[in-house]
């Protein structure tokens, strides 16, 4: 075992550091991991920018990073579920198991959740980092540490589309393609969408959301007329989408969305944009559009990895960039500048 | 049977007029009705005011009239459900019966459904009228035609409690105590729900609110501070409520109302207020609230006369005024002009 | 406090004996309980008789007791939903919370469950008694602790009832009239079932049924025939049941069940009874009658306890005898013989 | 147009005839349809050797055939949605439209559908055919009118997967890998399943299931012990099914079906084997299993035809038989007999 515990710490608004931190010891129900793959995700970098995220302020230092993988070293007592040398996806919200939430199975809305890298709880940017053994997924022999990285954002997807109801024969709308709405698209159509179009204003995201499967794709700008864009959608798909999943969150987009969804359909919002859009509610809801929120993910990680195990979809594709631990602020200053134009970019903590 | 068909027919913006009208023949699926009570909707002053619905538009002149009752005097050549003499709540729009919001159960969205009293198609405020057989429900003995005309409303509610997801334990929040705020506190009650608190300007409307069920009623003014009204409920009822109904469509409202309701809850809106509100989407998709949409109804009538045939709860009480139907022009004007303050106005056919 | 720990535990097979044991301290999470009111319930009495229920065998003596309230005499130090002085109903199961039943919300399922009175796992018929606290819910002052404890069977109906799909308008077939088939049958109605036919072969019990809210009742015997008795059903319903919930479980009555359900209703079992049942499945099947299982509850005591503090139904009227701790021997007794026709029996412990 | 209607018509027990008919008028809301494919289905056969299934019996005469497919060559004076030339799989079943099962969106358990070659509606294995235009789904140019017979059975597939919940990350054990089985495996591997098992006694059907997607398949004889089955269906899997479809009806495939399945897991009977199937029901329940049945298909029709116009599946692979309609009685004989393992024989009307 490595003697060292490198690890990322935000102290406050662009002033992420690299430190040597003890080696925790893992609690009963916990593993010790040594840390894999850590894909920077765009709410590190928000935090980076500007320290907080709506109620969530960076007060005191804290270690980054929540889009991870690793490989368990050590058991706590009572764990059954892993041994040493598993290696694992890690999902990054550990919550309370008491509140109704939690039995309910809505565990994501735990108000008490500890959530890897959202303040006051640390991430796992480190070499090595203790988790709750349940919230570890084992990954199979032909998964890698980069795909169980990636199964964080690809969990949003799948709680996106599982919420939204994509199911065979649905057709969907997505707007965005950055890495949910990409994920969002993969997802959807492994789940049987008959056609599916993806919306954005960047060209060269539009052609990945192609190879991520969708059917069609429209390049627009902010400027479109909503009018405009909803029925060249209709046109595209024949038909307006039953289900639209908003993955940027501007008025603009919701605009658009709820606009061009089928009277009876759904509309997902998975994106976190304005704080407040204006929106012809009153319509939406006599056409009896359902509008739904998609907070992080619950019970969809199993989901996720049995995307990835089936092989028959290719998530890699989404990572345009990477980095070693050391190279950390290095690989921070390459999402935040958007250099390169990075999609995903993955840090390699060993 | 009486020689004359007076009807009620809307020409233009403030002109209802009284005319006779051919009694009409019943096709093959329906049957002609004696028509007894029919009650007075806000949309039927909306259009008696100006012409217009949204997209409705009164370009021609059209019967008034959708929520009614009447007694069975013909039947069609195939009709088996009914029979002469039956007493029938009528269910004013009859779907299309080929696309494919029919064949999903959810005829309430059917583009092309006939609706009474909604442009171009007529409504039964009338001496004589003829309808679809199966849109007939027929009441028991002890169920008054004030009542079936009565259920209409009451569907409303009960689309508006099922939509919810309201059921034995929730915690409701209705939003105005109008009419549909009225019924749609009484079906939430029925349902099972643990506690209900309605919110209104008027005193008197929260009055009846209690009357019909709800635990609490808090006054409120347009001035009134959302986070102070939306500390309020919560206080009130010792929670959040896991379901809004919305009665008004008016942003503020709105805002109260997904401001107060809990993670994870459902925000349903009945209202027609305003076009456009502007309102805090991501916030409220972030807590995984549930925003839903409701028209009209869909296969509610049977559960709306359950209701009122249990004799358990009284409808009646929403009734405060009543004329016969040569005296259809003040009905309206009382309604218009709020005189007296009414609640329901029920207009006596025969 | 009381000194001693007076305690009832079964040894094995008709040995049941009264002892002292100490009292218990309450972990971090967990209270201890004076224990106020436990009914005894027919698995109790099975236990007593039989020393098994399926693969639940009594190898070890066992605390018996489960359906059970009390007053919170000390917290664990994590302790903050419950404070001393609290009246508690106690939801006897406290599951492992880590599995996936746990996080998906059906704990009811979860296989390492600890569940009182279930071999190997104590029950809390005794003076004291630790408990998780999550698992206590607190009762309002105007609810008794007799109502606490009867919140368990009531619960077993609530879990019956919405893994039923009952809701308004429902109409019902119970099958039985014995605890689990009464409370079900309060519950169906509280839930605004439309009407409610409850069978069984003894009329006093029958009675009791149309206190707790049948519509109608009809006494059957083990020789009638399945289509007549179906018949009977559907004629003083007037309709065939949508929903059957059958309380006994035995060939017989799942025959009668199965036979009066309504094309594509549900047929829900609660009961206990025969091992194996031969029934026309391929035709209950090509009616799409769907048959769903209840296994205790899930996050039902809350609801329960909404049905109970509402005080518009009377739960006690099922309490038809009371012992002191004392007397458990001849509260048994009582149970398994059926003397004076006991509905419950409750034990008070304190 | 061709001059003749040739029909196939079952006239008593293995009496088929080729005879003669009018071509038939469309009426206002039907198509005339120059017959395309037309596969012989199980049912069929049945009729063939027994003159009835179940209260179905042919006491008149009856034109067989209801997977079909054909040319639009006449048009009612109502019909919009298609148009002179449209190539269309035909739906089978057209429902009363005015019960409540219709206007619920459960089409499929209307009691008054009409339902061709069920006795005793004709069916369509002739020349000529009018049908209701609603039940007609137009066909891209890239899909066969074979593989628009096959929406038949495809749609069965997608009913039974629907109704069993198949989604993202299923589990699922197929039992029976004839025709229906087949499907079922088919769609629920496109529905996003994770792995899926299929059982069946002949090896050679089992081929074609991992041709269809099965992951594993398992040949079993009906001497094998259930519970041996049951544990290596467990060890393939890695875990229990979620889900399982059986396709067969009989007593020991739905005994080892109940007992593979996962607590709190859905199974799902196709099926049409034995009157009556002794089962341990109250385990089963106790395990919270789901049993659901699966009559025909309902709004099932495009989505099936969203599978196969998506080019990722073969269906064609099921068909292993071709006649013209001149050798009817060939074709059946061919089923009768199982001459050539045939899975789907076609017959060719044109």
């Amino acid at each position: 075992m490595a003697a060292d515990n490198l690890t990322a710490i935000l102290y406050k608004i662009n002033d992420i550091r690299l430190e040597n931190r003890p080696i925790p010891e893992p609690k009963d129900d916990e593993v010790l991991i040594k840390m894999g793959s850590v894909g920077i995700c765009g709410s590190d970098v928000h935090y980076l920018q500007n320290g907080r995220i709506a109620d969530f302020i960076v007060k005191e230092p804290m270690i980054m990073g929540h889009e991870a993988s690793g490989t368990v070293v050590k058991l706590g007592s009572k764990v059954k579920n892993l041994k040493v040398g598993d290696r694992v996806a890690i999902e990054p919200g550990v919550p309370c198991r008491l509140c109704s939430f939690c039995k309910e199975g809505r565990y994501n809305l735990c108000p008490d959740v500890v959530f890897c890298a959202t303040p006051p709880d640390h991430g796992n940017l480190s070499r090595y980092y203790t988790h709750a053994a349940d919230f570890c997924f084992k990954l199979p022999d032909h998964v890698s540490l980069d795909e169980g990285a990636l199964l964080e954002p690809l969990s949003v997807g799948v709680h996106a589309c599982s919420r939204a109801g994509v199911t065979l024969g649905s057709t969907v709308l997505v707007l965005g393609a950055g890495p949910i709405g990409l994920v969002t698209t993969l997802v959807a159509k492994y789940m049987g969408a008959k056609s599916l179009i993806c919306l954005d204003i960047i060209e060269s995201r539009l052609q990945i959301a192609k190879n991520c499967g969708a059917d069609y794709t429209l390049q627009i700008t902010p400027k479109d007329d909503i009018n405009v864009v909803s029925k060249k959608i209709e046109e595209t798909l024949g038909e307006k989408p039953g289900i639209t999943i908003d993955c940027t969150g501007y008025e603009n987009t919701v605009n658009i969305g709820l606009k061009a969804t089928k009277n009876g359909g759904t509309f997902v919002l998975v994106g976190m944009g304005q704080d407040e859009v204006k929106i012809p509610l009153v319509n939406a809801c006599a056409r009896e559009i359902d509008i739904r929120g998609v907070f992080r993910y619950c019970n969809d990680y199993p989901r996720a990895l049995a995307i990835v195990a089936s092989g028959k979809v290719d998530v890699k594709q989404l990572i345009t960039h990477r980095f070693s631990l050391e190279k950390t602020i290095e690989a921070f200053e390459t999402a935040q500048k958007g250099i390169g134009n990075p999609v995903k970019i993955i840090i390699e903590c060993n």
